[in-house]
């Protein structure tokens, strides 16, 4: 069975945009933003990362013509701002943003693997689009870049995207090399949330 | 009498853009901004959000065509930056503010409209193109950002925007459109600083 | 002899991609980023500047089809990640830095040129893309937007540009007009640096 790269990417992207969004709302609940900020921040966490590629690889931008993605990051929004408390003592919470930048990282290294770019702007375009929301989100909050400096969060989406890109041009077929890509994403970002894992700091 | 859209925004775009670029300097100068400095960041805030837009639309980018904006936004910031304590004591600017982001809120749906999108996407950029500049002048300047903070700021461009789209959509001439949008607009903003509303927060 | 434009861009874009990288890599180390931070604040910082240029231009973005440009970005953070304390103690990085600085700003502007636009945007656009990247630099980390705040930083970006369009419009062979607007604008920054000059601020 052939599993074609846009099949994956219209059950992807929702999907990723929700539980992206969730956490742009929450961030905005603890910024005390009302609710439209709310909503707001959750549009720029869900669709950050995509928008730019996007636009870096020159391609109409991907909610542009896919009303679900906004209306799944407007529902994700209102959902975090209503029941903030239940949400946020929710802890997997944690486990559905490793969900969403897995699903974003894959999705962006296969977007631009599909346009025929060489590896290493696979593995970049991938951590661009994993990370990029949440890089947004925190900017426009104006918080310090926890993404940037949190342990193997950025680094995960560099390994998944990778191993999408070692199969994707060994010629796996495209179904089995963005379930590997973002399997070893989630699980490596989840490990390091169970074990504290990180990178070496340098010595000032 | 018929109303062209690039009629009205040959004059909508230099004058939201003077608007917006006395804000910009302003906060240039409160950030203790050299004179240089006023003048990139009252420019960052008068084209700031159009730019968003047209890049995400993939048009070309409004005011790379039409020097006039460009001059106009720097007259906005050498005004701010020598009239400072007069421009700030003057306490219509923030009436002024109002009207910039009514023109820009409803100068974004109507372009977006007339590239045959969708009315959810003609609210959103509308609510994009009004706000985006303020929040680009607030990230660079490092500030927390007010525009999605402040009372019924961005929810002014929603209304605005979506009456827009509702009479574009419904057959209304274009020039009645965007006159009912900008001016709903303008007044909620405005009653929003007289009266001090603001939307619900969630409770922490 | 005459020297061609991307040749000069061939050589120019690397190697102000790696000083920049270098600023952008100390700023990660000093903010305590991990190795990988280190490397994606270098990146952004290196390209940053010239990919809004390119997207606002509607040109394809100039690294994305030049990896050598993306390997000279991620060698500078490298270097400033592992040689912190000395590439930190040798004090002539501002020198680099500067270097960086005339290079970009005099290749915006030329890009900006060869694309046939006016004046006024070949300024702008050398500004943007001398300054850009440490803006999105102290953006991401969330620091005080240094480049628009330092002595005669952006502004010499502005002198090198604008003395570089005055020769290309006079009919002045590129190569020439190049190296003149580089130099200018790496002497006016590198004397800010040494005497301490900056631009008058407002009286508050």
């Amino acid at each position: 069975m052939i599993i074609d790269l846009d099949l994956i990417l219209s059950f992807a992207n929702p999907i990723g945009a929700f539980v992206f969004a969730l956490s742009g709302g929450i961030v905005a609940v603890r910024n005390k933003m009302d609710i439209f900020g709310a909503v707001v921040l959750a549009i720029i966490t869900a669709v950050g990362g995509g928008t730019i590629r996007d636009i870096i690889l020159n391609q109409p931008v991907f909610w542009l013509y896919d009303a679900v993605i906004i209306w799944c990051a407007i529902a994700g929004g209102l959902m975090a701002f209503f029941l903030h408390s239940f949400v946020d003592a929710f802890k997997p919470i944690r486990w559905a943003d490793a969900l969403g930048l897995a699903i974003f990282a894959i999705a962006g290294a296969a977007k631009t693997a599909s346009l025929g770019h060489d590896p290493l702007f696979v593995v970049i375009m991938g951590i661009l689009t994993g990370t990029g929301g949440g890089v947004l989100r925190d900017v426009v909050a104006n918080r310090d870049p926890l993404l940037l400096k949190e342990e193997i969060y950025a680094t995960a989406a560099m390994v998944g995207a990778g191993l999408y890109a070692a199969l994707h041009f060994s010629g796996v077929p495209e179904g089995w090399a963005f379930a590997a890509g973002g399997l070893v994403a989630f699980v490596l970002r989840g490990a390091a949330l169970v074990f504290g894992w990180h990178l070496p700091k340098s010595q000032l």
